[in-house]
Formats: structure tokens, C-alpha cells, sequence
């Protein structure tokens, strides 16, 4: 451990191979809704997958490369039930992993950006039930693209800020999460805008480098110690910075895994 | 025409089918670098294309997806010498479609986030080439993702903003892009709150519905009249809402297509 408040990760939480295992669960993104968006790894598990469970958001193509086989289950949150209905996905997830299925939740879009992926996967930790993760291509992301506009454009827009329709009131709890790109040689001056915005020190950081590749590797530090253990650490390039409480959300290890957070000095 | 300033747009600029016609160009996303991650639309257009030019962030195992006897082209952009190395990019695209070529154009991530594809759509445009998108898998999302944590979660973050290292200290030019997600049911309040922010009323905003969809319709309006217009338009659900520069700018229709944005009444 380089200090009580930063750790090294070398554990990578995306789903690899041709599917989930017997007993294991994949939180899936299945893109905007056109099948051609389905990322390749989304596509090989609904193919493998004994029990998909989807929502009202993935597409009718995409739910067509589902196995014939395969069970589906149409969990869609209708509109004023939320609540009890995820508590009822989260039991099911559970019930079908320890019958020993290989389960897909299949969810619109990206699983982890506005889907309540990480309210399934804590269920799932809670169980004991191993699972992972495949980021879909987010509505967010898309829409504009098929509208025939970016999202950034030089001398137009660098910035791009997500919220949903329940926070267009403005009631947002807190300054919610920062996403930077490329940050790591200005990571000086993004510590100091950001404590400069009112940020709390203490406020939580995750470096990932060369994410999704054999290389990954993800410092969890925070806002006042971050640039100085990005100096101290050679990190592979690209690198992500992400700014906020999400990155400090308590994971637990797969139980089939052995621990592989170190603790470099 | 509803309004002087709102326009109804059928048009779908999202690659479809197996790959660019000869003398067209897709600008299609690559993802964060695991090939799992690539969309199966842009695994197709590279086994299909002649010719692809890629960035230095499009992971090695993605290349590996080109066909052989496509030509690769690495116009991977080093540091410092990036606005002269974006117009001979733009030129190259140009000239390998007036040639007939079947042209790919693979950026890591989504092209259309941070990725300046548009700058490049617009250099295709000038020249009278057609282009399509492919989005991808942006490391924004896959990267935290990949460490096990998700952008929002309940409670903790419900609103999440990317930006650039160039952006750290904070030199932002305007308010950037809005991006909202089911915010149709709330939109009188997503106005009010965005005026009460200091926007214009005649900023821009496009309401995108059933997007990538054969559903899909586009209202381009403005933040003063767009809670009008959508109350007017039955819009098929769901829709994302985007406020800011970005949702005006100007797109010329494919030469080879006849125009399609219609004028509703």
C-alpha cells in the first residue's frame, strides 16, 4: 500500500471469453436498439446465455439473437413500481445463478450509466453469485450520432453533462461524477479546478490505465493525494480520470477468484 | 414547417448494412481496445472495407479484424502537431473516396465524443463525399466499468460530465452540451432550470426519439419553444433531449440521397 488512502488494482470487471459461466451473471449492454450496435461480446453471450433477463429498452432485434434455447424473462420496470420490481430483479438474478444457469441481464444501452447495473451487481455480491460486466454503446452516445451531430465539437461544445428527467429540476445530490480524458499530464490543474468548485479533498478518485486491456491497471486514491501517486506510479497510457463518490463504491471479489488487489509500494 | 425555428428530420445518419459503398466513408468508433467491445456493424465495415485509417488509440487487437488485403493507413496523431495532421487526414479521406474506395475511418472510443469525427464529417461534407457513423464503446464508460464501478448510482451520483485534460483548469468555452434521458415526462422543468442556468432561449436543442430505430424522428428546435413542439408532435418513445451548439450544426444531406428532412405541419 503506497498510503492509507490509495490502492493498486489489477482486477479487470469486464465479462472475457464466449459467455457467462454456469452460475455466473453478465450485465450486459445491448446498445440503443439497432443489433448492428450490440458490441461482439454481447452478441456471443445471448447466444450462450441459458436465461436472459431483459427490459423494455433492448431492442426487439437485438432480443432476436437470443438462443431459441434460451429462457427469457421480460423484467421491464413499468412506470411507478421501480422500486419493488428491482428488488425482485436482484432475487431472481440470484435464484437463477445458484440453479447454476449461465445468466444474461440484458439491459438498454450501457448497463452502468443511468441502468441501475451496480444496484444488481451489489445484490449479487451480497449473494456471493460472481459476475461481470459489458459496457454497451449509451442511447446518450448514439442518438445524437443518428441525429447526424457530435457530441464535442472544436470551438463549440468540449464539455458534455448527462442527467436524466428526474434530475431537470436541478435537485441533484451532489456535484455527481467527473469524467476526464487525457487528464493525466494536466492532472495538477484538474485537482485544483476541481477544490476550486468546493470538492472535498477526500472526495474519491480512480485512475484507470489502458483500461479494457491486458495491460489495465487502476489507482483508487483520492482528490489530494491523486497527482501526487500518478507521479510517483509509471501508468500505461491512455489513462481516465474519474472524479467522485462512485469510485470509492465497495466491491467485493468473485468468490471463485482469489483476491488480485495488491498493495505495491 | 411547425415553427420558424422548429424542424422535424427523418433522416438516419448511422451506417447501415454491410460495410461503406464504394466512394462513401464510415466514421465508426473502435472502442476502449478489447475487440470483445467493438460493435458487430464495425466489425463487418473492417472486414468489408478497402482501405482504414486508424488513430493511435484503436487497440491492436481491433486491427487485427482488417482484412488482409485491406490497406491500413496509421494516422495515429502525436502531440503537438495535431491541427496540421487533422486537415491532411481530411484530405486523405477525401481523396481515397473520390477514388471509389470503400473507406473506414476508426477512432478509439466513439467518434463523436472527444473523437473530432465531426471535423472530419464536415471536410467530407465540403467535398461533397457521403459519410455514415458507427458509434462505439467510449473508454468513458468502459474504463470505470472495467475497475467495477458504475457512473451513477442511486443515491450517490446521478449526473455525470466528461471533459478533457485541455479543460482542467477549467477555460470552458460556454456551458457545454446537455444530454438528458427520459426527460420528456419533466421537460418544462429541464427548461426552467437550464434558463434559470443562464442559457439562451434560442439555444439550440434536438429532441431525438426511437433513435437508431426504423421509429426514428428528430425535432430540432430551440430551449424556448421545444416544451411546445413536443407537446404538438406525438414523439414515439424513448427520447434523449440535447441542449447546446452542437445540436445546430449545419449537415449537408448526401449527395446521393434525396433530401429527407420534412417540413410537418
Amino acid at each position: 500500500m503506497i498510503s492509507d488512502t490509495t490502492v493498486v488494482d489489477r482486477e479487470n470487471w469486464l465479462a472475457q471469453g464466449e459467455g457467462p459461466a454456469p452460475g455466473e451473471v453478465w450485465l450486459v449492454g445491448a446498445g440503443p436498439g439497432d443489433p448492428g450496435l450490440l458490441t461482439r461480446r454481447a452478441a456471443t453471450a445471448l447466444e450462450r446465455a441459458d436465461i436472459v433477463f431483459h427490459d423494455a429498452l433492448s431492442g426487439r432485434a437485438v432480443l432476436r439473437l437470443i438462443h431459441p434455447r434460451a429462457e427469457r424473462v421480460d423484467v421491464g420496470k413499468r412506470r411507478g413500481d421501480a422500486p419493488v420490481r428491482q428488488a425482485e430483479i436482484n432475487r431472481r438474478l440470484v435464484a437463477a445463478a445458484l440453479a447454476g444457469k449461465r445468466v444474461v441481464r440484458l439491459k438498454g444501452g450501457d448497463p452502468f450509466l443511468f441502468g441501475r447495473g451496480f444496484e444488481e451487481a451489489e445484490a449479487l455480491d451480497k449473494a456471493d453469485i460472481p459476475w461481470r460486466v459489458v459496457p454497451g454503446v449509451s442511447a446518450g452516445l448514439a442518438a445524437p450520432a443518428a441525429a447526424g451531430f457530435p457530441l464535442t465539437h472544436r470551438g463549440v461544445a468540449r464539455r458534455v453533462t448527462f442527467v436524466t428527467g428526474h434530475d431537470a429540476e436541478g435537485e441533484v445530490p451532489g456535484p455527481g461524477t467527473l469524467v476526464a480524458f487525457m487528464a493525466l499530464a494536466r492532472l495538477d490543474a484538474l485537482v485544483l479546478a476541481q477544490l476550486a468548485e468546493g470538492r472535498d479533498p477526500a472526495t474519491p478518485v480512480a485512475i484507470i490505465a489502458a483500461a479494457s486491456t491486458p495491460q489495465q491497471v487502476v489507482i483508487r486514491t483520492t482528490l489530494g493525494r491523486c497527482t501526487l501517486e500518478a507521479r510517483r506510479l509509471a501508468l500505461p497510457t491512455p489513462a481516465l480520470v474519474v472524479v467522485g463518490e462512485v469510485a470509492a463504491l465497495p466491491r467485493r471479489r468473485p468468490a471463485e477468484a482469489p483476491a488480485r488487489a495488491s498493495a505495491l509500494a
